[in-house]
């Protein structure tokens, strides 16, 4: 035993100085089930292409693993630039959307001001907003889950300098705003407007050709969706280049390694060949809409990549569906979301099973 | 031009509403230099084997890119906490130990109770508890740069329930705590103390051992330096299991990529290669410290793979190696450094340019 210098901290003690809004909380959780058929994370079914991806493989071999990346992906950011089009000094880059979303809450929420949210939504945004310690203030979706715009006024008027965030579409429902519906919120919120456009490429309005006329907006987008690259975990936001240059001053430095960074940059260059993936999935997304309306459930129209239902017979189906190799994902326990189901849209031959697997269930 | 719908909020409001611990502060940001040889960074000046690199391909060309990591790294926290001795429930795994840092510090950090930080040190403590809110109390290192257990007793009496970091051994200064030092300070403080042991492969007391005595002590790591994994941004922490249960609550959810948590994997799989290295860095660090005795500055002893020098050269140093194709980091900024240069530790070769511009620089 070695000699003693004053007094050891019990374990208690030391849990007690943790910030209640993180040990108060819950873990953010989610229990793998190891079936054959994904539908539960909203992920792209479509693989890169292997020559895609073995050209990320060559670059890597060359880089030297034991050499920081750079300082700035300036390239990157120039090419995202390119993409969505703004200029490179528009954009920051990060580990997923959800990097993005913490350094804009960072620089923007403050304790007395709550982070205002649109329930039912993406469960992240209510996580950082309470780790953080600002909290949130709940405006609710509408019953069809559509953007309830004059409630979003009203909270408006009472948190004016609150950051606001939009998931367009939004998840889990697949609703999304309009252009109208945003310049509204945008000209009446005085605070900033953070549109998570995770899902844009697949459906609803794109928010970043307003960025030149609101300097209060901000877009986050991801690679993980309709560039099927949820494994690489890459996000960006784009904004007004002058507030772009001051959130820059709280992304941790060197956020990405050179992976991230190099892929992203190929997924841009081969983006007509990624996009193919993105029209069947639409396709696919369609004629589920279609297939649902022909069963006892409510199917809500989806902007996105996945398609929420309603059924008294939620927990039954679910069951059934593992019971077959299905995995969708039960967001009963989301707000106003009683009963509702979520499923992602795979490749043809998944949603070819799951349509079987439903069929049978409804007997029809 | 569009209907509108309220007012349009002009840039500077917009501005205005970023919080002023971030906007008030200037960019953290490094100029790039263009030359050869590259001492600057801490850098591991040897890349990885081919083989194993080969290895880390092979794994990313077959996983799925469109499918998400695993919500829980278990088998790489297995193999972390095998690598330093304790349990895999006992380690966060994130993007280098800056993104560590940044979670211990949401969770442990409050506004009205700054963070303890013992300068010169690593400039992002600084950064992140200023960007946080809770801004930094600073205790100095003493004139020969070693930690004063003193000033850091007083500053626990003043802040008692501040985390304190302690960076060992520290960069840039190169100095490192002993374990008496280390349970001195873990018995006086009563708050969580955050040992940063980036360059504990190096030399320093490792204090991970401690842990099982010490519930308020947590200990960050990473692969950017002894597993010359700079590029790959992978870092991790270790703690007592029921404080690493608490802080994981406020990491974001699916922060590393699949690349990296497969690359740490393999990089523990071959560390007795990867190992090779550090010793040569601890030889040729050795080494060099002689060669500086024999010279007009002074060198500081390190326990790190770079040395701190002090001329009042500085600058003329500093230019005639970049004159030479070397560039070192000028740390003459940083609280208590005037005219101080930090070298890194680069290969024998890289080392003999940098001994022969040197020597004819003070003509010897």
């Amino acid at each position: 035993m070695p000699k003693h210098y004053g007094n050891i901290m019990n374990l208690n003690d030391a849990l007690a100085l943790i910030n209640t809004s993180v040990s108060n909380r819950n873990a953010y959780h989610l229990e793998p089930l190891d079936v054959p058929v994904k539908l539960n994370q909203n992920e792209n079914p479509f693989d890169w292409p292997r020559s895609i991806k073995e050209e990320v493989g060559k670059f890597c071999m060359e880089r030297p693993w034991n050499r920081y990346p750079h300082f700035i992906p300036e390239q990157l950011k120039k090419m995202l630039g390119e993409y969505v089009g703004v200029s490179g000094d528009a954009i920051i880059a990060g580990n997923g959307s959800n990097e993005m979303l913490l350094v804009l809450l960072l620089a923007l929420a403050k304790k007395e001001e709550p982070v205002i949210l649109c329930q039912p939504t993406f469960t992240v945004y209510r996580l950082l907003a309470e780790g953080i310690g600002s909290g949130s203030e709940t405006v609710y979706l509408d019953d069809q889950f559509q953007f309830a715009i004059e409630a979003i006024g009203k909270a408006s008027e009472k948190l004016p300098r609150s950051p606001l965030i939009l998931c367009t579409p939004n998840n889990p429902t697949g609703t999304a705003l309009s252009e109208q519906e945003l310049r509204t919120i945008l000209e009446k919120h005085n605070g900033f407007v953070i549109a998570d456009q995770a899902y844009i490429e697949f459906g609803g309005f794109n928010a970043i050709p307003l960025i030149k006329d609101y300097p209060n907006l901000i877009v986050t987008r991801t690679f993980s969706k309709a560039f099927a690259g949820a494994g690489l975990r890459m996000g960006y936001m784009a904004g007004s280049e002058a507030v772009i240059r001051e959130i820059n001053k709280i992304k941790l430095p060197y956020n990405i390694n050179f992976f991230s960074e190099h892929v992203a940059r190929t997924a841009l260059e081969h983006r007509a060949e990624l996009a193919e993936g993105i029209s069947l999935l639409i396709q696919e997304r369609d004629a589920m809409q279609e297939f649902l309306a022909t069963l006892p459930v409510t199917a809500y129209p989806s902007a996105a990549n996945f398609i929420m239902i309603r059924t008294k017979q939620k927990q039954e189906l679910f069951d059934a569906l593992v019971a077959d190799g299905i995995l969708i994902r039960d967001v009963s326990s989301y707000p106003k979301l009683e009963n509702c189901l979520r499923i992602s849209i795979g490749t043809p031959e998944e949603n070819g099973m799951l349509k079987a697997s439903m069929r049978k269930f409804f007997n029809q």
